[in-house]
């Protein structure tokens, strides 16, 4: 074991500046569910997907469209940079966060070598009170050429987020505090990309759900009951 | 859009070292099974999870245990950082690797804020011409002191590994070209740390593997058959 001393002194003679340096940003792919009430109860209320996205005021790829994302300060965590980039364009605190991926292309970023983690978030896009960014439909996002590598990285946030709303909770970070079934069911229909069994995804969802004994608002003769996450 | 000429002298005035500097690092869970033949046919071989560890030559942490890692070299991807570093530990080539996951503490290296990427990687252990590096058994390796944060990467790693070997293939990477069943049963309990009914396990098992038309040898009057992963 090298002495106390000696690393000491390794560590007061030992320069960041000796080295190429490298920077690294948090990027966000921030899913939100979107609802347009409809005012004719025959016709159901719309539900959609969309990423949030920011128009870059900034070069490089001035005036492109880019996911939220800036560079991590030197004494912030990733999840303190994904926090602080959220607040600023959502006005959220205490939103769902989870590291996606490190991507590395060596050339990713014209500026210089540049790593970018990615965080996927979760929200209820109602809650958000958007700030210098718009919510983009994911088919739009998907066909938009986005600044650097990030229609990459929303490529894999998307695998992530179809791979992992059937094995966990996650969905309900999109859904208001009340939902009815079928509403679930359509979020999960609209990232899955397919049609679902209204009987089977009863079955499928029913351990994770419970009733609130309330029924929606302006919706005919036939309201249907709302639930809620159950809390366990 | 700005035009490509106000980018470019926006680029050629952009200096990387205007910034405090990061480093970026890859660290490396190396896990293999190293397996002890019995010479005599009534005492079962036996097999072991490993991980390697290399003993450090150089400050911080010097003569402290660590995980293989190094600094991503500017004109490398995370990926190539990886190889290059198990070609020096293991003398191997077309390695299985997998993104783990990417530690960011502020204050994880003494030297200066240094992130590190986190990769798995799965060997045949007796393949490997192991340099400068050793094999730890893995609860000798979670019981020692590790340099940095490399204790909570291993957990991290040990966690991905459990939970991956159940829905994928990824166990053949550390195993012979030519099997027994046991011992690949051995494997997966060594692994999972639990029992497995070997009825059941020979079910669950049977769509990835198929038989060689082989026996083992020196296993006295009643040798296995031997298996193979079933390439599809």
């Amino acid at each position: 074991m090298s002495s106390d001393k000696e690393e000491k002194i390794f560590l007061e003679n030992y320069d960041p500046y000796d080295y190429t340096p490298m920077a690294v940003t948090v990027d966000l792919v921030v899913f939100g569910i979107t609802r347009t009430i409809s005012d004719n109860y025959r016709k159901p209320d719309s539900q959609e997907l969309n990423i949030l996205l920011i128009k870059r005021d900034m070069m490089p790829y001035k005036d492109c469209y880019s996911l939220p994302g800036g560079f991590v300060r030197p004494d912030e965590t990733f999840i303190e940079t994904a926090r602080r980039i959220l607040r600023e364009k959502t006005g959220l605190d205490n939103i769902y966060l989870e590291q996606l991926y490190t991507f590395d292309a060596v050339n990713r970023d014209p500026r210089m070598r540049v790593v970018s983690c990615a965080y996927i978030s979760l929200i209820d896009a109602d809650k958000a009170k958007i700030d210098n960014a718009c919510w983009a439909g994911i088919a739009e996002a998907e066909k938009c050429n986005l600044a650097f590598d990030h229609n990459n990285i929303l490529d894999q946030a998307l695998m992530r987020l179809k791979n992992k709303i059937t094995y966990s909770d996650i969905v309900f970070n999109m859904m208001p505090e009340k939902f009815t079934i079928s509403a679930l069911q359509e979020v999960y229909e609209i990232i899955l990309g397919v049609k679902l069994i209204p009987a089977a995804f009863r079955r499928t969802i029913a351990e994770k759900i419970e009733q609130t004994g309330e029924y929606e608002k302006n919706s005919g003769h036939r309201p249907s009951m709302l639930y809620t996450k159950k809390h366990i």
